[in-house]
């Protein structure tokens, strides 16, 4: 169990790297091993992947894990990595501010500095919350952190350019007003994640009038770190590809040894059984 | 939850997949991703791995695992693949028969249609449980199996090729004996893994001495598949080196974040969102 002074602490530095000049990443992780290699490399923070903890149990992602299965997540992780760790929470898995603020508050209490709280309210019809519920969330989360004494930051993720039914040319603007909505409200730092669409033009509007930092998610497209920093972009997340880079490595492994009876994309490349024990310690 | 008729047929399947005269491969999960990937790629059977579970839940291999983390990863399993599965139950998480039998129930309970029990004590002084006590185990394990109507495939493990205490001279004989030991009590398959001192020529005097099919351990030393048949071996396991295998994934993808700033180990290879969600359907 983390001390309230040491996660005090932690979550002061986990702030100090959203207002840092320099961009930083975060990595996302399902289990133990997959936070303590990130660590070990020296990544200096470590987010729960809400995608990744479902498919890792064999679910669909979109709030088919549960605050209970995130905050044994939370605090495995917590036990176990020195640096900051933050917490999925998707939507908060309440429809209520009572029960968005229960589940952040767990997540507090596992060890968690951070959250990210999304605005997606997975049905279609109507595609993301109302902005003023969005705020009134971040407002009673902020007030619950300080009342504990503890600065939990406050990723707030807007679905925008994620939404299938949101009109692509109102993306932008509608992005720049939730982000400033939040950040009104006590958000932290502004999580935009996309499918692809976020070229350096649009992120660069995005830093230029959303007044907080702004969090992107690596994907193809993604130019790399140092024009990001050029970008201004605060934070860089990996999400689940990490996962899918793994399940990739899985599927290559298995087809070589059905078709080709071999073992070399198992063997190459794979930490010792001694290597694989210190990330354990 | 798996009917008892179909955990019946699944353990018929496994079973005829020891005695058929083709070798075949069982890959070693520790998650539904994993397990499904290697089922989707045509693997007939997957198994556990201790060592992977408690890797994922942060802890160092050998027992400590629960039985319960087991179970509830079996159930996972079966719930989400077709092919059967097999549980690691290590040295049976007890000390005594009633114990050990009580921890194969479980399994079976779960859905389980085979078992690895070993005979590691994990007490360098006194490495291996006494040859009669273990086939005592095996005994009341097929008993109660028996009573319940499934065969459940009983894989007997020998830690003679593990444990630096035994002395290198006699690991053949005490292997050769533990294994008709282990055949005679009841087990159907004999599993003796090595940290790679497996080579050709005792492979097949383990073939010619035992007389239960025989199970190895794909490591660096391991022949391709074909020349293992030739040998004569019945069943390759991957163990936990596809989990080491990812391991060695995320330090690439790691490193080349903080030394490049760039994401090819992540993107390359990986699986498409669509392709991954294909996984948990």
């Amino acid at each position: 169990m983390v001390s309230k002074q040491s996660q005090k602490t932690k979550a002061d530095v986990f702030l100090k790297l959203h207002r840092a000049p320099s961009i930083f990443v975060l990595a996302n992780a399902w289990d133990v091993p997959s936070a303590r290699i990130f660590e070990m490399a020296g990544f200096r923070a470590i987010g729960t992947t809400s995608y990744g903890l479902a498919a890792s149990m064999g679910r669909h992602d979109g709030q088919q894990v549960t605050i209970q299965d995130t905050v044994a997540l939370v605090r495995r992780l917590v036990d176990k990595i020195n640096v900051p760790v933050s917490a999925d929470i998707e939507a908060g898995y309440a429809e209520t501010i009572e029960g968005v603020v229960e589940t952040a508050r767990s997540a507090l209490n596992a060890g968690a500095v951070g959250i990210n709280l999304e605005d997606s309210t997975r049905n279609h019809k109507l595609p993301l919350y109302d902005i003023h519920f969005q705020q009134e969330k971040i407002r009673a989360i902020r007030g619950m952190a300080d009342t504990q004494g503890v600065h939990l930051l406050i990723n707030a993720r807007t679905d925008t350019y994620l939404e299938p039914s949101i009109d692509p040319t109102s993306r932008l603007s509608q992005t720049i007003a939730r982000g400033n909505a939040y950040r009104e409200a006590g958000a932290d730092c502004v999580f935009v994640p996309d499918m692809g669409d976020l070229d350096p033009a649009t992120m660069k509007a995005l830093v230029e009038e959303i007044k907080a930092p702004i969090n992107i998610i690596a994907g193809e497209s993604t130019p790399p770190i140092a024009k990001l920093q050029e970008i201004g972009i605060a934070r860089v997340s990996l999400g689940p590809r990490v996962m899918r880079a793994a399940f990739g490595l899985y599927q290559r492994i298995a087809r070589e040894i059905l078709h080709d009876g071999t073992f070399s994309n198992m063997l190459t490349g794979a930490l010792s059984y001694e290597e694989a024990n210190t990330l354990l310690d």
